[in-house]
């Protein structure tokens, strides 16, 4: 199986697509399911999907630690013809995932029992992201 | 190959567990081992296994970079249910992997000389970590 | 095919490996990519490709959160024997990603638009290299 995957955004934070993954696999055996980002301002992450809470604060920290470019703290960027958000974008993405592996068993991840899979956006503006999902039966 | 180590832990630091997926590997011919850790508390890290000061450097600067929720700097965090340990643990989690892909030949890891593979514990008490470890022959 | 690339690097930064990486693809089919880097304070990124700037500044950024260990925000630090810059190169490494899972379809990566392969040096004294690269057919 090898498709992609359309995820609309409308702003920084997380959206979880696990439902779509599952709708993927559905039918398949044992294997390898790799999900493979194709954005440098957007990335990937599996984070606790219980209270929402834990995803709003992540969310916060990166904005935190790496705040727009207009910020004072982070006058050393260039690269600023996409807007202050652009770069910082950037840079959150490879303090994330790009590609995520993780093991199918009778058709279904192998998640924990908490464990929600997510497009993690960067941007401001909406956007539309694409994620390809690979399964290789073993 | 398809399996799931427990790894014990006693706090926040890093736990290796190379020997461990040595002996799963084991017989093996040349593939792909992938490591999928089942928890948004916990990660997974590759690092020097030489100087024990190198894996307790590391865990140092992520307390730092990401204090307890009881430190002012982290008055913005909402999720605190679980503790002060708990969030900053979401967040250290997804800093680093969740997943790690490592090719083998001939059942064996081709890591470098120097690298070892750690179980990254970010929360204050004992626990009981799952990993799964998959081989698929290439 | 499981081959080893060298990437020789002269300083801390970005080292494209996109066209290496392509050429051992070529004439593959479907399937899976798998890089590996055998350092542990050195390691992988995909990144912009577009503006040189993205990873200038994606350096600088990382240079500003893990200064060297003689910088007085880093006295914690105990692993030393190697340089100022060791300690921080782990760190780095740890906060970026030592494999990376890429779809490959009809023997060519499937890359967004502007993503590009990196090697990230975290050295200062030019270093060789060396990063696994494994396709696995579907």
């Amino acid at each position: 199986m090898l498709t992609r995957l359309t995820i609309h955004t409308t702003g920084p934070g997380l959206y979880e697509f696990a439902r779509e993954i599952a709708a993927e696999l559905s039918g398949q055996g044992d294997g390898l399911l790799t999900l493979f980002c194709q954005h440098t301002s957007a990335s990937l992450t599996i984070q606790e999907n219980a209270d929402p809470d834990v995803i709003r604060d992540l969310q916060a920290f990166f904005a935190r630690l790496v705040p727009h470019a207009d910020d004072p703290a982070m006058s050393f960027l260039r690269h600023r013809t996409e807007g202050p958000d652009d770069q910082p974008a950037h840079i959150k993405s490879a303090l994330t995932q790009v590609s995520l592996s993780i093991p199918v068993q009778d058709g279904r991840m192998m998640l924990g029992t908490w464990q929600g899979v997510y497009l993690f956006e960067h941007r401001d503006m909406p956007h539309t992201r694409h994620v390809v999902a690979q399964f290789m039966a073993s």
